[in-house]
């Protein structure tokens, strides 16, 4: 029989894309720290999923007809990390610094089953670079006033309000939105 | 005082991306052969996106105060361009064939204004690569059960329940959608 996907994760966005798996899934929240000191995209994201792998474990436990499901999602740009802007002044200096230029989103992935008694854990992490047109500052305040940058890694969402401003992207666009429906749904065919 | 955009499309992806350029639309449908001879996917889309453009303007006209546009979204690999299919085989052939590989998606958008009582008419194509994973037949069949196929270039679209095939895109991901919001958006600030 197919295990149940369990999404450990409270963005909406995720719970939205998890559907394109076409598998049968649940959701339930999990806090964590999100704490990792790494200045590197793809261990900070993976080290985040890790703790919120970790934290659901603990909270919940696994069945053996469960696959736990766990992400984070992170912006880097110049050797800089940016998280979530911690208010307005902050989003508009995020976007600032991303305007017409290139960045990086990185979503590390967590994906935990029950074997034979032992949890099995398995992670991915995938890249997309993310290319912005010039926006003036009058831009970026208009967009700022719809308020969607409020809980987004590097201050913006890719799809909605924001798209006019983005110019390309090489890679997955879900994982730009927070979950790489293409990478996970080729993990778990081995899972 | 802005100019009111107008839509001349029955898409309604299209109809819902528009939005995202932020302005006042209007949208109305707008029937044509839609008919090239170009194997060439820039020419091919610009060449239907005018036809549309010239049919609109001859069925509806355009106001000083308006701007008309159209668009037209053709998928090309190995030389041949894939239309709408006509029937479920002609699907599975076309997703047969874009399996595993990287095709181009080219949107062709024309943009009238009227300007000291000439009509003015300026256009723009906008290509992305998009590349499929490996998809087995039974996916092909899986997708194809979904009836999502019918009514889109190429037999497929990029949001929704395809997602876990596209291994990644190089360009504007609304423009495999069918509308390059960003070039659009860019093209817009000069009409």
């Amino acid at each position: 029989m197919e295990k149940t996907l369990c999404l450990a994760s409270n963005s909406p966005r995720r719970r939205e894309l998890i559907k394109y798996l076409g598998r049968p899934f649940i959701t339930f929240s999990v806090d964590t720290e999100e704490k990792s000191s790494s200045k590197d995209p793809e261990t900070f994201a993976l080290e985040i999923a890790n703790e919120k792998a970790d934290g659901a474990l603990e909270a919940r436990g696994i069945g053996d007809d469960e696959i736990i499901i766990t992400a984070d999602t992170c912006v880097a740009i110049d050797g800089e990390i940016l998280g979530k802007p911690k208010d307005i002044d902050e989003g508009f200096a995020m976007l600032k610094k991303l305007s017409g230029k290139t960045h990086i989103v990185a979503t590390g992935v967590v994906i935990m089953s029950r074997r034979g008694g032992k949890v099995e854990k398995r992670s991915l992490c995938e890249v997309t670079e993310v290319t912005f047109a010039e926006i003036s500052d009058e831009e970026i305040k208009e967009y700022l006033a719809t308020g969607e940058y409020s809980d987004k890694a590097g201050a913006y969402a890719i799809q909605g309000a924001f798209s006019k401003h983005i110019r390309r992207i090489s890679g997955d666009y879900n994982n730009v939105v927070g979950f790489p429906v293409a990478a996970i749904y080729e993990a778990l065919k081995t899972v």
